[in-house]
């Protein structure tokens, strides 16, 4: 249709995928998604959905070879049929080589250790029976953190372990252990790329976790931290982007320490949830930044519009079926905040639901609209 | 799913209604449209679109039977449906008594006339032969403005007639003709209701027209009026609602003279080109406005976080077929521009294809990138 009117398909058709489909759909921009039912999230946005697997080689290549660009929102994506497609003259954003090297917390430490990018020490374990063998040979210095190598994602094959009784909590398989890191803040900082080398970086933004699900549940932006750190944190994040040679978007998570040492925790080349805020408080929103990378088209500015606050809408913790919303007409009321559902049928404990986003000049009001909405929106079945 | 979640469908599937559907997207809010084609603006975006006529009555009852809420994007629909489906207890927004008096020009002005609104002199006629000999006896004063009664919509229905040798532009059909107001800005305030009677303004904005296709080409907001005219435009905006007992959205669309008097030109009771704007630049979205509004949810604050210029993409005046754009780029490249496709697969000369947003808080920076997004985006075939 228009210049840059390519057909995009992504794989993964959840949040990610859907607010993706809303940035292309100002464009009117085709986007297209692979991923197990039409239900999800993207669904209802999606020029095209094909029902299947994005673990599989024989979905991804068949849905892959129909794309002019194939892109991401996951990254436990099936790589051997991206490489394929890669071959074959598929865009593929980002390259299926730094995938796997990203979807593998080893080989992501092992990469950012070869590559000289601060981060905290670590050690293998083939599986869990081995980690609490060398725990009872006291070997281990407690607390620290345990994390599987493949399949986590939203807080899952994550575990933090503070002392000999936590050891009935250890997860089960290949894993990795990091010392604990005194950790200052929690930082997470965006960056696009474009095939051209351009690069562009949204401020860094800080993350508050929530313990109990190990998911970030509220986000602070800009981050409170200063010119200099926010910098390094800054270059940090494109030389990690240019180390990975990838286009589109690499968010890197990062530890600040008390000694005001920064450390990568670990990188997603995605749109991510530490940048959803973008949609109202920047220039550009990290998913219309992400279209723009992937499309080798212009980025766009990162700057920021307003500070903001962005908490996520979590499903309550004992509450598991059909999703029911308490508390939004409450929330609509107060000037700069913005709900954005996801439309998932069912909630579970801690299930990412939706997010609001709060603008304020005065960021301690936004903190306050931001305890307001934790306080007054619940999610239950 | 949630707690404001009704089933909403919308009569018209054009742009309009692709924007009110991305504004749903956020809240994964169903809205289902009926119109001509699936492969409208609003087709990709829809929770259901039915094709069919919305002027005729049977299609607008099926559809409108099975919906909770039920709105336009163009009130030149059918009204009795409408009747009938209020009758039978859907919500209908706005109510079809406002939509028949709204949709004929002419007694859209006995309206105005009767509630005391300040708007130029008219005269009806009942066809274009009638109006010739009036003039042609002489008792016309030039220039005036022609206005056909019905099917009037983005500039077509509208004849500026400037003397006798314009006399072959007269538009056929029953009309009324309108005194030329000496213009000295034209200016457009869009209000929203819920059914509490909870009303907001949106800041007035000053409009630009592109005289050979008698559309408006740019807007800039906010206005460049005083305080005291701007009280008095958002107050008549709200009385003429108060005046239609209407919820939704209502644009009205004003002359200021010189003498800084206020006429009431024509309004819409819906989302309007004139608002495009808010989508970047306000608090709140006209289009998520009018989601509150029919839902009867607070409404959402209309304040301005930046100044603003929109400027249409209008099709090349010599061009008709498969759309072609060029340009897009070139604009990508400039901070705070925000471009919007309609996705409208023929263009037509001066045929509204999309639109571009830009915000800058030097008003003056953002109309030399809106001069230059004019100069620069061609649609052609």
């Amino acid at each position: 249709m228009h210049g840059f009117n390519k057909k995009i398909g992504v794989l993964g058709g959840g949040q990610l995928g859907k607010m993706l489909a809303i940035a292309a759909a100002n464009w009117h921009q085709p986007i297209h998604f692979l991923d197990q039912s039409a239900d999800y999230p993207a669904g209802p946005f999606a020029s095209g959905f094909t029902e299947g697997d994005f673990n599989e080689y024989t979905p991804v290549y068949h849905f892959g070879k129909t794309m002019d660009v194939l892109t991401i929102e996951i990254e436990h994506v099936n790589t051997h049929a991206l490489h394929q497609l890669k071959a074959e003259g598929v865009k593929v954003h980002p390259q299926p080589a730094a995938l796997e090297i990203i979807k593998d917390k080893g080989v992501q430490k092992l990469f950012l250790e070869k590559h000289g990018f601060p981060t905290p020490a670590f050690q293998f374990f083939d599986d869990e029976f081995l980690l609490a063998a060398a725990i009872s040979a006291g070997s281990i210095r407690f607390p620290f953190v345990q994390k599987l190598l493949t399949s986590g994602y939203d807080g899952r094959g994550v575990a933090v372990i503070q002392g000999v009784a936590d050891t009935e909590k250890l997860l089960p398989g290949q894993c990795l252990i990091e010392s604990f890191v005194p950790i200052y803040k929690e930082l997470s900082v965006i960056v696009a790329r474009n095939e051209y080398g351009q690069t562009a970086v949204f401020p860094p933004v800080e993350m508050e976790f929530n313990a109990e699900a190990n998911l970030m549940e509220r986000l602070i932006c800009p981050a409170d931290i200063g010119p200099n750190i926010c910098r390094k944190a800054e270059k940090m994040a494109v030389e990690l982007m240019e180390a990975f040679d990838i286009c589109g978007l690499l968010a890197v998570e990062m530890f600040l320490d008390e000694q005001e040492t920064l450390f990568v925790n670990e990188v997603a080349p995605r749109p991510h949830n530490s940048g959803h805020h973008t949609i109202e408080s920047c220039f550009t929103s990290q998913f219309e930044q992400h279209l723009r990378a992937i499309l080798n088209l212009p980025l766009g500015s990162t700057r920021l519009k307003s500070p903001s606050v962005m908490v996520n809408l979590l499903g309550e913790p004992d509450h598991e079926g059909v999703a029911k919303y308490l508390g939004l007409e409450k929330c609509l009321r107060m000037e700069g905040v913005y709900l954005h559902l996801y439309g998932k049928q069912k909630t579970k404990p801690y299930r990412k639901m939706g997010h609001a986003t709060i603008l304020d000049t005065d960021i301690n009001a936004a903190r306050r609209k931001a305890d307001f909405i934790s306080e007054t929106i619940k999610i239950i079945a």
